[in-house]
């Protein structure tokens, strides 16, 4: 067995103790990062937030609360950093004061993170972060996307205009062509519109729209029966907007909607994507400034560590 | 289409900003309200309240919160502000001094709404409140009632006498021939009791009570049937106690009860009454204190949206 | 009817009034409490606590909350006082600076609170103080036991030697010879792990685990079953770890994990238990630090008032 | 020495755990008080608040809070459970639901505490729990009374008409005759108000008014020499509403306005009481719901512990 | 006396009932704004934040804190509505999405307020939000202005290039000619530094500095004294930087630095701006994430009352 | 100028970026730690606390709240990363279950870190962790030491036999000796005692109190005066305990003491010290779970940064 990166063991050092990483994995920079195949990246950037923002906040938080995790998947029966070499490679440059150039740092640190054969799983960040990941690892081949979420975000534009913000990532990401949107599946929408059209645009693209009522109908089982139906065998992306969940699971976000997905529902759901080829993955939309104590911040690193057993086991399997 | 008022936009001003009114409606005092369809209406008081006061300051809360909600519903497919012609009508009065005078108070004012054929949708106040409401639109006819909650609220006294608390308005009611038993249906009843004998007089006047454990057992669906058989095709009015829904999803409340519903269900349920004659609602029993970042709020205005929607549907229809 | 001590009623001292006891019943200390047939007894103590500590707080929480639970339960119809003569009987004694001397201090106290017939129900406290509670009351033969947890605290050791942490009760108590592994039944594990053989051990000693994936294929009703075809028809202990809930519902702990039960499910299952003979039980690891609003003591004395009807009920039959 | 009630040792039973008692002393009731010379007493009353109540909840949070408390005064070099025999009396008797019928009621209770020949230190409760107690203690000749506070509560009624809210006990006290306004003063006055007739019935009276800036300007020494040339040696009241302070320092309460006293400030003032004839004092206005944590509790039980030093000096001193 | 807007009465109207208003004043649109001389403003703004968003929440918070105050002011003996006609005149328009586009909105609606003879008392936002307002204020003239803040934000760019950030408003006023150097007086200034260049460049325009150290040396009178001097006799702006104050007394703010003023002490500082002609002022970086509960924003307010009445004493003056 | 290891540019990567080290310093393991002047260390342990656990937590909230320091002392006029060589050391090791093995392991961190010729700057933990640092440090001569503190620490035992423990630390440095008593002050004392004994052995042992009456008395300058007496010319260590601060200023503390110090007390103080041969110091006691938001931590951190600032001037000098 090669000899991959490990997580500082709780039974040495305290979960309380040492400095804060991604699951306590050693932090390797971009540059030392060869032979890295699954990157932890922080996205800490909110620009694109046009009501609450505070996601810029949610990588420091999301890394410390990751020391609660342990080593072992229970039910998956995985131990993904035996099966794949992680590391976490630090947080992607922002701007904070321009978007666009923001936007043009991420995508360029991900072109280098892609290049280096790494797979991301990213910590947002407001939804627009993954705009820039999907050009970067959409470019030769429009992706195919699970997408988790209380609203679509394939909004045009906003405030007369603005054509980037964290409700229309996926609008462009499709008229770029990095995203496909027929592969597209979108999981537990339900916030309240501006109108009919809302949707409108993204379902004559194809996408697959379940919003939460179908969801529930269905159970989760045919819920990803029909999602892996969308994205078929090909390599996906996968999205997990934190507002999918009910602000009673994740309270710490910009734009709650009631109603939601339980943690439980959402862990089911996403184990259901064991075995295929996920080609990276976000966790985004944690706002620390709406919940100080970190619950919300405990609950995303718990799907990115969901997400990780499904990617490191598929690393293992690419050997 | 006739000319009705419409929210603020949030692509012209952004949801944190601007005056708080109810769903970013035009405040209209009750001496301009004539036209008006729907009046949303603040009761802020809490004086019926026998262990933690708070929601008095409901009104507050739940009108700034209440700038999340957008314009149209994604799953019943209604444009509320569109259909029916609503404001925010402002706080009714109160005097925080003297609960008789508020009873009184707050009985005229809901008279005067009542004579401008406005249909009221509140936001409380402890669960006293719907009692003049009650008086108001039950005068003429006594109301058949849906009524969510996670206690009866038929309560005879409080503390060796006292008649009008937080816990007795629906008896009240009843004896005063402004709620109609046999059409009544409480829904998710659960708290613990002080004796047997606490819900035989709600059983004995023909009140039916759907607790929790039945709810649970039955499903959301029938559970609803059955509430529709009981209050039938005539006028009704439904009151939401926000402590129906279980504390994890409405912390923000002065007698949590755990075990409760989820927003999910609630929502499911509020759906369910969709093409009834809803002649008003309230919300109650939110109480800021216990939940000063207006996580509860936020779902007590969500729930008078989903009543709002239903009412504006109807409205239209009478048109 | 014997004389039994009742709680301070509501409707002659407000719930916010009065000194804070268990349940509002009066507090006797342990040298005049012959004749008490359960005893609400505290263990405020955490010093088995590996990364975030807290639950030494929850006694004086847990007794401050379970001023709002009533005399009677709405469900199993039952008003426990008057089947059962209960008090609270104080905190069990600690030293805060000294871990073997507290067990033997808490040990010895459980053990006189045995002698007196008295069955305790217990308020943690970390899980650790379910360790001398079965020693006293497993000294003449090995316990069956019903435990609620994330966890299932089996693990062997921590840090390279500490033989005694909340991670380890139930490994001691069955060396010991005071748990009976094969009547032992384990409900809603599901935390990360350090490894595979974090769960063999239990298994190989007999004990059934029911991982929370389990829980809900089967259904609580199932899950319940199986539960007491484990644990039989002999005396049987209830542990009750409040992180077996979601963190949603039980935010105020300190190894909180996604996925858990509602309290809706947790008291259903509990419910269940109804006709075994419970010799006594434990509601551990509630920790105010981390809920200081209390949501989560509630939660905890909700399931200790569920656990307690069942208790009175039994008392009275064997009467 | 006599044998004086002493607390629960931190020595012997850690502070956090032991049920929650003022100061950790035995509770004792009223019928079994005889030989108490300082009874600590809690009010849990807000039936007089106008605007955010809380207060209610105050005895509950500062019994818990006064485990933090040692023997021993640093700066005054007493150790007043050596010097009186004290206890906790418990909580005098409310009707949450009647206003006029709770002013009796703590006044019997305290008429009682009077006739035992016990001095009461009382934690309310809101400011007009000082009535009752003022119409017992100074039924046979109006009292002095030291007054910290932002607001001069001698307003002489609320909302046309209610004579008994937290902001006129004074005044009713002063119309009653049980206070005597010329050998009163009001200390720290600043929040704004109605108008300049506020103060003007105040002054008529004779009482002397400090403002805080009058405060600041002379020093908290000369103060304090000005308020004892007003109360002289005869029996002295001391009233201490915790918004005197500054709300950095006492956030949880109603009526918080900036620029107040510090703690620092504030027990140097007490401290120049000592050798007043202290006939009874109460701390009010902390309120818990705004301030879960019980910072402000905290600061509310060490302002009683100046007092107490200075009244059981005084009770040894009489002896 | 002409009739001026009163504030809804605290008699007739509870504090907690009734829309949310800056003061408890009437709304008035700009439209309809003729005849006011005083508006109360909000700038709900936060897009020239570089570390921690938020105060684009603080109109709405500080409008609803502002409930809390009376009509008339204890020390100054001023009754600021009966001196001059005031109103809240809503929030200026902005842009979340574009920083330049913000800016203009701001300006234009300024210089409307501006041409209108209105002198704008404003609620930030966040420091950036002066800009706009000294360009309009100050186009015929350079403004003199007494500025209150830990931080001098007289920084020239940021993050290589920014121009427009809530650190560089004053630098950028200065360079436009809208703000005179020579009579512009900073108060409080502590936060460490980039370097000792941080401040030379306001040195060398003439700007003078008292940090906090040397305030505390003078005293707060003297501090005044010399402010008086720089600005002179003629229209000062006031601007007032929440964070002037310690972290204790407004900890809801984006930059916190130890060490800072108390309220009392600010207080007293701006009472010592009597008589000035205060042409506009604004209270910003109020930040309600990091202060749910709104303690700074009602520090804010309390700050807003204190500028309002000597404003309003001008105007009356003027008359 | 020597390459000092410089903190992460505000200017290129945002305050809210990038993983957290104190002052965003680089980590630096001690292996590689040679040519480092100055460490920064966090001591992530509370075994020694009686009442209220959780310093424990403190380093990574600590670490956290340091990204806004900025690089240059307004007051000092120091830049003290251009001073000397700094570099976060990481934590100090601890074993949660075992305390004297943990006073083993941080003793051998810090002779290890003494031997490099590093001058240690910790972040506690309580304050149990300063007396193995006192040990390495004061191996070869009693240190002098400063010692701000509401608590002497120099408690004898607690529950009849623990001699270690967050009250007894300096009474085991001076048995030991480490710390010379006739060289050490102690400043700001204050909290109730247990008896007057309490502090007579301090005094017996040549200790120079200092209780906040006398510091008030005194004034800042004098009280430093007296302190630099004291400990005169030779190393001193300097003992920060955050409790000395009142608690409105550092509420995150687990025996808060009403009366203290300012912060801007505090930082007056510590510059009184500048020119001392600090050999090395602490900032202790800081308790996450009592303030989640962080606001006590920035302060602590911020008293840090005048003690680097100090220690860094020094080594200059040295040089």
């Amino acid at each position: 067995m090669p000899e991959f990166h490990q997580p500082l063991s709780g039974m040495k050092t305290p979960r309380f103790a040492g400095l804060s990483t991604f699951m306590r994995l050693p932090h390797v920079p971009l540059e030392q990062a060869a032979g890295i195949e699954i990157g932890l990246i922080g996205v800490p950037w909110d620009g694109g937030t046009t009501n609450r923002p505070g996601p810029r906040h949610a990588p420091r938080q999301m890394r410390d609360q990751s020391s609660m995790l342990r080593e072992y998947h229970h039910a998956l029966e995985i131990a993904p950093f035996k099966l794949a070499n992680c590391a976490d490679l630090g947080d992607a440059p922002v701007n904070p004061a321009d978007l666009m150039d923001t936007l043009e740092r991420i995508g360029d640190f991900y072109k280098s993170v892609r290049d280096l054969g790494i797979r991301p799983l990213s910590a947002g960040g407001d939804h627009l972060v993954s705009l820039p990941i999907l050009r970067a690892l959409g470019a030769h081949e429009p992706l195919a996307m699970v997408h988790f979420d209380a609203h679509g975000d394939t909004w045009d534009d906003y405030f007369g205009g603005s054509k980037y913000t964290h409700g229309t990532p996926f609008r462009r990401a499709i008229e770029e062509g990095v995203l496909d949107p027929e592969r597209t599946v979108q999981i537990g929408l339900r916030g309240s519109l501006y109108g009919p059209q809302d949707k409108r645009w993204a379902l004559d693209q194809g996408i697959r729209i379940l919003e939460i009522e179908e969801c529930v109908a269905l159970g989760t089982r045919e819920v990803m029966d029909q999602a892996r139906a969308v994205v078929g065998e090909r390599p996906v992306y996968v999205s997990f907007d934190i507002d999918c969940l009910d602000p009673a699971f994740a309270p710490g976000t910009g734009t709650p909607e009631a109603g939601g997905f339980s943690t439980r529902e959402a862990q089911t759901m996403l184990r259901h994507l064991r075995g295929l080829d996920i080609t990276g993955a976000d966790v985004v939309e944690v706002s620390p400034p709406f919940d100080p104590a970190g619950h919300t911040a405990l609950v995303g690193v718990t799907m990115m560590y969901e997400l990780l057993c499904l990617m490191a086991e598929q690393a293992d399997r690419r050997r």
